[in-house]
């Protein structure tokens, strides 16, 4: 859904769009489930349409005045984390809502491919999928971890387990609401949640970040890596949902990532030049590029960016439309080389 | 150099080690310049020693005792940034010895083939080096940022380009001496010593880090994809010296920064468990696995890394070793796969 935008404005350029398609992650994608690019879409409206009602009806139901609930409903099926109270979903203070929204933060982090095809009742291909197991993993390792490293804190098991759970989902979502402020949380748990922000969601869900997909390829790949040198005479594969990842689809990825690191830190240098610690300059750079929302210490989650300097703010736009769009389609477009030649 | 004790190791346990030196980077190699394995490694000696001897000798001239600067010699020799002084340099307050140091480490911070190539007077096939164009480039252009940007708060502008040229060739050569505080300075300028961390020296020197011809390769093929999806139809490669990099080198090379990143990752996890902030924990990852030696706040230039818990301090030892070793090697020989079938 996010590449529209650029397939849309691309062919105006001349750009292979195709060559663009190369550089998406592999794993179940509708292309191969429905043949037509029509019906494709038509599916994909449907499950976000149904998804966000649905989540808007479960919020009315758990008492959350109506535009409170449309209002969220929206900001969590586009994983945005726009909330029109201050506290963010704090200001509820409701177990019921706090927990219908991380599950729906989880449902739209997921690829809506899987979603299609448990709508199909093709539930065994749903699950096989590799990069959902990789993404629940990291989902229930990260919170186990967190409510145990928190538990001291909070008290109740199940308050750790809430606050755990709620937070896990909204920044690897990239969404970015909050019920607390998890800057008084042990730096372990802070750590963790900077790790998921690198991650972010699954490939062809609204979540940002660099993809599961990818993630679990570079960590599939390096394992090959060490497998061949140990092994030389053992032919060694990259698969991912039983198929083999193409040479340059792993190439494609590597690229992505190290594109996203350079990027990361170009950022960072820029936004260190207000001053502010490190964890602000490269928090602000990373929640940028993934597109998530709170960072660190003076730009943590219950606080807000209007302590930076314009220039910053400009810099942070810049990298979040990258990161939204996928880095190489709006790296190409504000090439100048682009611009020259016509 | 740094690969000897790997290639020694390997082929016991019967590992291609034809494999490990095509993830090594490309650029001016002793393996183009000289024939022989064994005239290398005399050659490699040779130009080691001149250059440590050469220093022990400046350093004298400069005033440091004898036992002092033989061993500060050595320390600039091999990038360690090991001191007799608690001090390091600014125990000698000369800014002679500072100079000749910093100059050293820029030294030993080059690929020695580059030296080679001088010592036979093949001047224009020397500084027609990528690497070492990009390496220069790096070096001015921090130490010049540096000096405008602390020039306030030093006061004159000899003592910022003292402080600036000193520990920017102390970081991108990840040696690790100071003569200064410089986590006093502002946050742009640490950005700056941060991002040197991550770059390192060039390949075929005595530093670490990802290393210069690294980089270089994947910002030419960030690039590359650039102009390939802006123009489809001209057909671009990655050159390096004037040479194509093969597509299998440059995977290699993605994929070691990739690994790196995530082992950057894992290990600053780790040590965020003894709860010191995010630029502590992170700071100790990268300055480990780039074997520079200085971090950022409780960890900083004049302090050290007694504070860690000995979980910490293993991790950051191993981290050390992996980085010191280019990655791979010791993934290879810590993968439990080497072991089992054995």
């Amino acid at each position: 859904g996010v590449l529209i935008l650029a397939t849309a404005i691309m062919p105006v350029f001349d750009i292979n769009t195709k060559y663009l398609a190369v550089a998406e992650s592999p794993g179940p994608m509708f292309s191969k489930l429905v043949p037509k690019q029509s019906e494709t879409s038509k599916i994909l409206y449907c499950i976000y349409i149904i998804f966000t009602v649905v989540l808007f009806l479960l919020l009315c139901m758990a008492g959350m005045p109506w535009y409170d609930a449309l209002l969220h409903s929206f900001s969590t099926a586009g994983t945005g984390g726009f909330s029109n109270k201050n506290a963010s979903i704090a200001a509820y203070d409701s177990f019921a809502i706090e927990m219908i929204i991380a599950v729906f933060m989880i449902l739209f982090a997921v690829n809506f491919a899987v979603h299609y095809l448990l709508m199909t009742k093709r539930h065994r291909e749903a699950f096989s999928s590799d990069e959902l197991c990789f993404f629940g993993g990291i989902v229930l390792l990260s919170t186990v971890l967190i409510t145990l490293n928190i538990s001291k804190q909070c008290g109740s098991p199940i308050d750790s387990f809430r606050y755990a759970f709620f937070h896990v989902a909204s920044i690897i979502s990239t969404t970015g609401f909050a019920t607390t402020d998890w800057l008084y949380w042990p730096h372990f748990s802070q750590m963790i949640l900077i790790l998921l922000m690198f991650i972010g969601g699954c490939a062809g869900s609204t979540g940002g970040g660099i993809k599961c997909s990818r993630i679990l390829v570079l960590l599939r790949y390096i394992k090959r890596e060490i497998r061949v040198t140990a092994h030389p005479r053992v032919v060694q594969i990259v698969k991912l949902d039983g198929q083999v990842v193409k040479d340059k689809t792993i190439t494609s990825i590597l690229l992505f990532i190290g594109a996203y690191m350079a990027i990361l830190l170009a950022a960072a240098m820029i936004i260190s030049l207000d001053d502010y610690s490190f964890a602000v300059s490269f928090s602000s750079a990373l929640t940028s590029i993934s597109n998530v929302g709170p960072g660190l210490e003076e730009v943590g989650p219950v606080l807000n960016f209007s302590i930076l300097s314009p220039l910053s703010k400009m810099t942070m736009a810049i990298t979040m439309i990258i990161g939204r769009l996928e880095v190489f389609p709006i790296l190409v477009l504000l090439s100048p080389g682009l611009w020259r030649n016509r």
